[in-house]
């Protein structure tokens, strides 16, 4: 179909860079060349992918045959990468999120300007077959006018201890994902925000400043009701789903299952078969048609569906929790994404 | 509603007569008077309902308050009860089965001549909302011409060693259900039986001759299919579903749970509440939309639903399975029921 | 099982006192006598039942055979009618909710005092075969502690627009009995609510000052969070689940539905029947329930399972959640349904 | 893992042909060489995939790189390339079925001798992720001992009529698969089997001497009960369920789709998504697995899960099939695959 595969360079060889660099050559990428400032792991990526490696960021973001730069680092470097690369006049992708918090987000947008929406950001989950089914069909007018959200995400268990401390907290770490989920499904900005956080799946996450367990409500100017609800522990897998009410009909996006089979015994009647386990087994798809997506963006030189404004606004979002939560009180949200509180 | 409440007479005062009583009440109708040749039994039941008790059926049928009778004895005394009611003059309904095999049931539709099709046959099965929103779903032209029909039918434990020899085997004991739900569901009769059966959950019951495993094949001459899977026991409860799959689509009657309570842990993952442990819980509502749909037929003078040649027909259905089981190939079945099949 | 049935006096004759008659009779109670402040309504249900026509509200009260009253007249005559009840020396059952608003609640339980807890306050929900499983397997610690609890509750169509002036509003009126279940599942008070309101199905509801569409907000002194999301229109019917999320699993009572019939076509795979469409069909089997349950309590002695202070709980929280929606902020709970808001 | 990918020559490269040399790339293994008899076929895929081309069967099966063959030529080549594959010493796998007929698949087998246990057979639906899960729970003793097996099996429409005429006909193209389920999952070879066929999905089937609809019935020495129900048209979609009734339990393998979205409006109360639609849809996994397995069984030199044997007595069951149709009774089953009948 298309005469030439898109050449990409990839900054960071981590886990998700080694998942996003394998899914390039299956869906007719060419992985070019791997940056990463541990030069074994992108040695060792590119010896499993055939690509080269670049010793610094400039000759990977330079190479003539680089079309396109994906972004997998640590969150605390995305913002320069990503600003790099687009100076670089590449194509660019970055993982989620945009930036640790709200002013690095805002500082990445101001320095990109009206390129910020040329910048494809990775919130895989809207690429989910099942979430992207209910947003179609929402936005083919099947349940009419959306009331009531409801986004329901649970991790199996919670992250190790020392991965809390600089994660930013559950709100732009872990929620940032709902956060975006709400936006994109609203299609309005949400006005106000209220939150409410709880440490009841591991003391040692509140000793570390944290929560596990929290609940957020959002309303927007013509009224619709959105909540989140978190928890990093679900003993029975990864839960993840969305309830959208409307008008003249509801849409659930449900967690599907390994496979189709049902259980009858004494004590078992019917019972489906196991959740998938976390997000490289529920979201496997949505990573490949993400990267699938940014590939046809990169050929056909068409905006991304996501872009860097809203990974800035799920940021703004986040922050805004965290104020809540740590005010007691509902935030009020202004679309400029300005902070309307203190302390 | 209707000025007057039918009265009824109540032959048999066991188990299954004893929630039929219950029912004349709360549905509208009054049962006057109770016959049963364990008088004990009769003055007991009499006694919770506020029934008079009949020293003989007689007395019973001609009460003059009485305008219908219910025959609930056991099976070997249906036929000259239900002759005897019809002779008094009385609407007639009998449990199932219309007679304890094919000769007999043959002898009380030839006793009651025309008046065979306004004797009701209490298939109860047919009351089921489930089985009969199918039903009428099929009667709508929802699945268009009916192709193939599978009938699962298992009980959760079998019978009592001691009640098999005179049960009459699983054919014309357990089956016979299924052979009418077949012969209704197919809206045309069987051209030909093929019936396999084993001894599979305990070989005491295959000592005495009969089977507890069965699967019976139909084919109708417009070349419609119906299987029927019985088995006497399902640890996982009363198993008691059809499928029905037609040339526009497909329904299943499936089974319903206890509540919608669905259980999620470390080992569940949306497991459904319990099945109904067996028949007085699943069928329940079946029993009394019956004896509603009964009291319907006094009062409006209308022709039961369900009748005596029902009854003669399902019994032609068990004693056909039976012989193609004994001869070891299929039978050939003939419109007025007759024996094809020798030995 | 018992020697004599317990003798009840209604007091009121209008819809919902003529379910509860039906049910006194069919569930081994026996309605006594009747009063209705309109007369012919007592006469009539009478007639229907069997019972006497009480010309005044002490005649009722006072027959000799009536050991137990059921008040069931309209919301603004509640607290009187428990009151002299009461003070007659009658085992009391009275239809939610306790009183129009919080203050006629606190009357209620200010003059009742110790016997506050003995009269049953008919928060019907509570005996929901689905939602009282999920309670139980709480109670039995399936679960482990419970986290999050998510409570959806919605009409099929809002109420005549004549019935809202004075219904008290939407969390007065119709979340009186999500508060109740909160109360009841989480098995500890709620320190803080907060609660949004928008006006999404009929502008006229919004002119006539209520709500239609509400997201409430409470969280309990240990952490644990609750969410309830009402609207009063859900097209596909009466929408009526319970999530309960914790430590070791979580239990979804879900929406039962008319049958177990699933249906196949060209635009349907395997969807199941429609749910149930009110509250009379969805919570038929929980009034059945109730009545039996205030039988027990009435015949043994036994406290209520729900009572007024329940009542007067509920109402708190209506209370609170109006104030909340009102003043657009959250509001501190107090043990002792102290208002703790101005205005 | 490997040090070395497997080397694979491709016999044909028509459509399946391709959907297996995407896979081997894919899964670690290496495509070395096509043939196929209208070389500008072999040259197509061998361009996309950056295979060589053969000129004739033996310039693939003695290239020095190729350690495998898969076969996936029309069914009438079957046993003679995998005659000269086996012969050329290399490990093979074939696409289902063995061979058109039974005497052909006879041919193979007997010349093959003890080798046609190292022949990888390909009935793809053995590694269909839901049918091994039940197939995995069966044999860790999950529902004990099988008592009774259903296989459906529906396509969502009939082949092209034009197809017909040379497919051997639906008992040895279409039910072939179920009968390989049904041997694999009984565990136990059938003893008997009848079978019923109707045309009712189109007359013009009928007029090509075929059936569109069947339903066959099989029985072991030990009493397990087996029956598979065939359509060639089901309007919701690709129909595969198998359903595993036993003495502790019951596995059912049911329809997945497409995804966890679940649908509720004025017409549908939880309706799930949509089947997968035909069986590159459905079972595009086993597809990937099996090619997975075969590779395995290249180079850990282990013998294959299904062999030509298989194959073998999958075809004998659709012969035995025909001919109970056509003689309208039983058929008795040998263990030596030996027919038992004439005409």
């Amino acid at each position: 179909m298309r005469s030439q595969p898109a050449g990409i360079a990839l900054i960071g060889a981590g886990r998700m860079a080694r998942v996003h660099a394998k899914t390039i050559g299956a869906v007719g990428g060419r992985l070019v060349i791997v940056f990463d400032l541990v030069e074994s792991a992108a040695a060792s990526l590119a010896t499993d992918t055939g690509a080269l490696v670049a010793h610094n960021i400039e000759e990977a973001l330079h190479h003539p045959d680089v079309a396109a730069v994906l972004v997998v680092t640590s969150s605390n470097t995305h913002v320069d990468c990503i600003i790099q690369a687009v100076e670089a006049g590449k194509v660019v992708m970055c993982e989620k999120p945009l930036a640790p918090n709200l002013s690095d987000a805002r500082r990445c947008v101001d320095a990109l300007g009206f390129r910020a929406s040329d910048v494809f950001l990775a919130f895989n989950r809207r690429f989910d077959p099942g979430h992207a089914a209910l947003k179609n069909a929402i936005d083919a007018g099947e349940i009419g006018n959306l009331e009531q959200l409801t986004i329901t995400s649970r991790d199996p268990h919670p992250p190790p201890l020392d991965y809390i401390p600089n994660s930013g907290g559950l709100f732009r770490d872990m929620m940032i994902h709902d956060f975006d989920l709400t936006r994109w499904i609203l299609g309005e900005e949400p006005v106000s925000i209220y939150s409410r956080g709880s440490c009841l799946v591991d003391p040692q996450i509140g000793k570390l400043g944290d929560i596990d367990t929290a609940c957020v409500t959002m309303v927007t100017q013509s009224g619709k009701q959105a909540v989140i609800l978190n928890s990093q522990r679900a003993v029975y897998g990864y839960d993840q789903r969305i309830e959208a009410f409307g008008r003249t009909g509801m849409l659930i996006s449900d967690n599907p299952t390994a496979t189709g089979v049902k259980r009858y015994s004494s004590k078992s009647f019917g019972a489906p078969d196991r959740l998938r386990a976390f997000y490289m087994e529920r979201y496997g798809d949505s990573y490949r048609i993400e990267i699938e997506t940014f590939l046809r963006t990169v050929v056909e030189g068409t905006p991304p569906p996501v872009n860097a404004i809203d990974g800035l606004r799920a940021a703004y979002l986040a922050e805004a929790a965290a104020a809540s939560l740590r005010l007691g009180k509902p935030i009020e949200l202004k679309p400029n994404c300005e902070m309307t509180w203190n302390g």
